[in-house]
């Protein structure tokens, strides 16, 4: 067993990648297979620097760090007793020469970081508008699921002002917004180049969908075959299942 | 036979469609499957007004006729001579009462018609930009292939002034260019509301969409299961089958 300090609440999962954990805490929000297809989705080499708009939990930095040769990646967190569990998170696998966990309204990021400072931006923000559905008494869910004073479409501002020319957007989102997400980037100047749609199964309608956007990229998107989550036996399909078991699950579509 | 009266290069083709027919000319752009899918897309009652923006040989205008019970359907046609041939393969089908096309440049059809004058607009536009491979020599074949004065933002500009508030604007075009038509869409206060990709077979991907906006809609998107039009032995699947040779083929998902 490990030396770790655990608050009350608080559990170590097991990410099923190269022996990394995550602290999470029983009543906060748990990590979802949204973070682990986009993170299997990410492209990233040694000469990338990644951020993670939201980061919760921190798993999609620490996903990252396993799957790819990313030089520095960075997650930035508003809540701070997230921001601290990830950060603990990120020790605890001894990613810290790595992996940076920045407390901050992501909307400071550019000043904080400087423009034009990353080459990848990374994010699964939160699906639901201020004004829709009920929000969480727990600040850390509500945060998580909710747009509290920060829009999509600041999420794209801030991810359009941190990427160099040329870099890429990454992204995770509800499908029914898609309209709000490419109307978004293309006034940001993040041109979507390729858009992977996730079923939950192989006859249910896509809820959500991959993304990839290219900063000052030319006009030109490509729909790749959907991810499909559960096989007709309500299994992970082979894909999820590589995804989630497999060290450096190398999608077999990704591009740039 | 019928006494009609043809062009040298003219020929009358059988559209399987309660016996309706067309003309089109042996050198011109003839109607492909994207107008089949696309009228076969189209919901219309008894009280739609519909408006086709491009109309071509007249082949939408025609195909709705048989499949919906629309009162009023225009076609516009900025080539005169496409026009004409139009006009006649309405009168060879005894829609006159019905179906009127016009020609002239859809930009004025505004002026010419009123604005938020139709309840439904549709439209096959060129799919390839000015500046974007070679334009045919032949004036008919140029201006269906290729934005020639007349942009994609045209199009939905356009469709945007002549829907009435509510009214549903159809498209078929290229999926490379969904970002484009998204952008213009909601710029234009169509908001996208059913896309459905059209894939060559089941392996491919989509190179086509179908998708359907609503003027002053909501925002809220879904994503329909791909149309596939070639099944593995190379002949059409059964579902474009049926948008060939039933008279009032309705798609099992077609929304509003």
């Amino acid at each position: 067993m490990d030396d770790v300090f655990l608050y009350p609440g608080e559990s170590i999962d097991d990410l099923m990648c190269r022996g990394f954990r995550i602290i999470q805490h029983k009543n906060s929000y748990r990590f979802a297979i949204d973070a682990v297809i986009l993170a299997n989705f990410v492209n990233a080499g040694a000469r990338d620097t990644v951020l993670d708009l939201g980061t919760g939990s921190g798993v999609i930095p620490i996903l990252l760090a396993a799957k790819t040769r990313a030089s520095k990646i960075v997650g930035v967190e508003i809540v701070e007793q997230v921001a601290k569990r990830a950060q603990r998170s990120v020790t605890l696998n001894n990613l810290d020469e790595r992996v940076e966990i920045v407390c901050g309204d992501i909307k400071n990021a550019p000043k904080r970081f400087g423009s034009e400072s990353f080459s990848v931006v990374v994010t699964n923000p939160p699906y639901m508008k201020a004004n829709e559905g009920k929000i969480s008494p727990n600040i850390e869910v509500a945060f998580a699921r909710h747009e509290i004073g920060t829009t999509l479409d600041d999420v794209v501002k801030t991810a359009a002002s941190l990427l160099c020319f040329g870099g890429r957007f990454y992204m995770v989102y509800r499908t029914m917004r898609l309209a709000d997400v490419i109307y978004s980037l293309r006034g940001r100047h993040l041109e979507p180049k390729i858009i992977r749609f996730v079923q939950p199964d192989s006859l249910k309608q896509p809820n959500l969908f991959l993304l990839i956007a290219k900063k000052g990229g030319r006009p030109g998107l490509k729909i790749f075959p959907p991810l499909v989550i559960y096989d007709s036996g309500g299994n992970y399909t082979e894909e999820v299942t590589r995804m989630y078991f497999k060290d450096s699950y190398t999608p077999s579509m990704g591009g740039k």
